[in-house]
């Protein structure tokens, strides 16, 4: 059976910004596994209520049905241990932990405010509703007030992704001289820009342009022909 | 040949509070090694003129000489690899590094504003001259008006450690089920302010004060027993 897996798409079935699904998606790559994509909508909740929630990615390989990045990514290294390792091992995935989630609770807070009313506008129709309902719930304030200002968001950006550039100056990948699942978690949330938004996020000589450009061209250029902005 | 250690300390020869020298303390615990420690004030600059350098850890062993804790850990990896490691693998210490540099730009930061004064109070007499100096040219303020007011210092130390702390609250250790370089390297951190400051940094629920109790009762106590203030 081939994996199928749910992957969050805009207005157009190719604009895929999920940074949670990129992880995935650039794992699977990393694997060599391959799998049939289906765009998903936020308000489709019945097409993955089996899943027994209502976000994506949700990954089904045959009688298996996972959701949540980081748990598809310990299915997958458990279902397919002959194929290239997402971690090295348990230390190495234990540490990728904290990466996930300074991802989350550092890099992903800055990058959505610079990116939210690009990706607000690149949503399908009928999510657009839903989406304005549940982060203005969640930021407390309306999109356009919590977005601000985009030039003073970049460079607040900038300032949070120091540990990330610092170490990338240091080692071609922060999973060393290859890539890691770590790498595709940070990586997701330049992706999660890239598909939705103009704006510049780095500079040309910042070393996590290159890295996030080393990632581009990864696995025959995956990320870097999906549907996006030049970066 | 017994390993010698040059670390920071106080007025008192007992107070011991660098956060890079602590990173070494735990690691020469965690491998089980003995060495001989040499309380070390900033302005000794001809103690460790040899290490090519003017800052600790300065670690001796035999005809090796290494200073930068990094630096240390990977040697001390490399010279003992039959004692428990420091990085399970190459992945494992390249996520590490990303912990390091985490520590260093974000807590790090975000501790000293909580403690300077009370470390600026803690320090030799010969060094504070030195020290205020120095921080002073470096923060580009006084160290009264960098340091601010404690409180909202530590209420942002608690919000820059939410990445450590949803991490801890998954599993024990940064490392997974046993601790990792890269504990010791945020642990440092901590022991820097225990060392020096009665500030109270986090709340008994919080899961952060549970993993560095853990740490505090590692290798007998290493770092419990160490002279310091109640956490």
């Amino acid at each position: 059976m081939t994996i199928k897996l749910y992957d969050l798409a805009g207005q157009d079935d190719d604009c895929r910004f999920s940074p949670h699904c990129w992880r995935v998606r650039m794992a699977l790559a990393h694997k060599g596994l391959g799998y049939e994509s289906i765009p998903w909508r936020f308000t489709e909740k019945d097409a993955i209520a089996f899943s027994g929630q209502g976000q994506v990615p949700v990954l089904v390989d045959d009688d298996t049905t996972a959701s949540d990045s980081w748990r598809i990514a310990e299915y997958l290294e458990e279902a397919y241990p002959d194929k290239p390792a997402l971690f090295e091992g348990p230390q190495a995935r234990a540490h990728a932990l904290f990466v996930k989630n300074w991802t989350e609770r550092a890099l992903h807070p800055a990058m959505i405010r610079v990116i939210l009313l690009d990706l607000f506008a690149k949503l399908h129709e009928k999510d657009k509703a839903y989406f304005r309902e549940s982060r203005e719930k969640r930021f407390g304030t309306t999109l356009e007030a919590f977005a601000g200002n985009q030039p003073a968001q970049v460079a607040a950006l900038r300032q949070v992704i120091v540990p990330l550039r610092v170490t990338i100056d240091h080692q071609p990948y922060l999973g060393g001289d290859s890539p890691s699942f770590a790498d595709f978690i940070v990586f997701g949330a330049f992706q999660w820009a890239r598909a939705v938004s103009p704006a510049r996020l780095l500079e040309a000589d910042d070393p996590v342009h290159a890295w996030r450009g080393r990632l581009l061209q990864a696995y025959d250029g995956l990320a870097g022909n999906a549907k996006g902005f030049p970066v």
